[in-house]
């Protein structure tokens, strides 16, 4: 704005509204005029909300999840399998599995994958954690599921490389047609996977 | 979510988030994992900064804009042209207008458009304030900013009766062709408005 129109309180909320994924510098303006205008119903819960959150928040120190409590209440869950291990890249891959809501497992957040080129080497994700939590035991199958990029099948075979001997039974996802997904629109790469791992009709 | 897989701090976090213009559910969910995870560049900041705004902001005796001080930055600002008053319906308008930058005038915000459909007629609009500060006098003229709806014209109509007689003269914004616009997308009404307004080239 060339000229101010606004106290520098309401211009510094709009200026960190845009940095929010989701939100620009036009929708920020948006954001905080409708804010501003639901002052009670909507603008002084969240920022109550947020104040609370941001002091309660923590990264699991089992698993690496994000959660107001440690361990976090996947990890606490008593009616989760825990011989079942899924290994994720992100806290967000651990989200979108749970919505899938496929299985009821326990979960181990790496934080990254392995990337040579950015300077990310096995010690910079949470791979110690995880080898640990395998060799105490009670742990039958470690499922990869990382995603289907370069980096994450890299990180996919560091992994298994270092369970072995562990006696841990270790998978990952099934390569296939996504579910709804048209075949003239998929790659080769997965077209020939799911030709390759048919299944009985 | 089927199943908790975090602490009700975040899901009430990503509830409110939701409910924020420009996010849904799905960009609420990335927003508030984002925000966790840039907590000290982001999350602290923001949450300061909503708190702080949330506190201060408040509306302008005067003009009705919404800001930290009252009188807003708009109406002690000495650099602008007392005489002009330019009548939008709501904040968003006299922020879109100080973006084009056009003027460096006063504005008096009427907080909507008469609309007896739905039970919004003179009296839950801020005119009295418009017509007092107009009668203390000092103001050579009333540029109409409102919307070109029905609800917005009629608006206009009726200001414009309650300021006859008070020595002001009263404008409204050209009809056109919108800047970049093809006239082949645009409306009849505009273009009739558009040759019957033609300037000399």
């Amino acid at each position: 704005m060339s000229k101010r129109i606004a106290g520098p309180e309401i211009e510094r909320l709009i200026q960190l509204l845009a940095k929010v994924p989701g939100l620009g510098p036009r929708s920020a303006r948006r954001a905080a005029l409708y804010l501003i205008k639901k002052k009670e119903q909507l603008f002084a819960p969240l920022s109550a909300a947020m104040s609370e959150a941001l002091e309660k928040v923590r990264l699991c120190s089992v698993c690496g999840n994000v959660d107001t409590s440690d361990p976090c209440t996947v990890c606490t869950d008593p009616r989760r399998d825990g011989a079942t291990l899924i290994v994720v890249e992100d806290v967000s891959d651990l989200w979108a599995l749970e919505r899938a809501a496929a299985m009821s497992a326990r979960y181990h957040v790496l934080g990254g994958t392995l990337s040579p080129l950015d300077g990310v080497g096995p010690d910079d994700l949470n791979i110690k954690g995880l080898i640990s939590r395998v060799a105490e035991g009670g742990i039958s199958e470690v499922i990869l599921a990382v995603n289907a990029t370069v980096e994450g099948q890299a990180t996919a075979h560091y992994i298994t490389d270092q369970l072995t001997g562990l006696n841990v039974k270790v998978t990952r996802l099934a390569h296939g047609v996504p579910v709804g997904g048209e075949l003239d629109y998929l790659d080769e790469g997965t077209l020939a996977a799911a030709l390759k791992s048919r299944t009985a009709f």
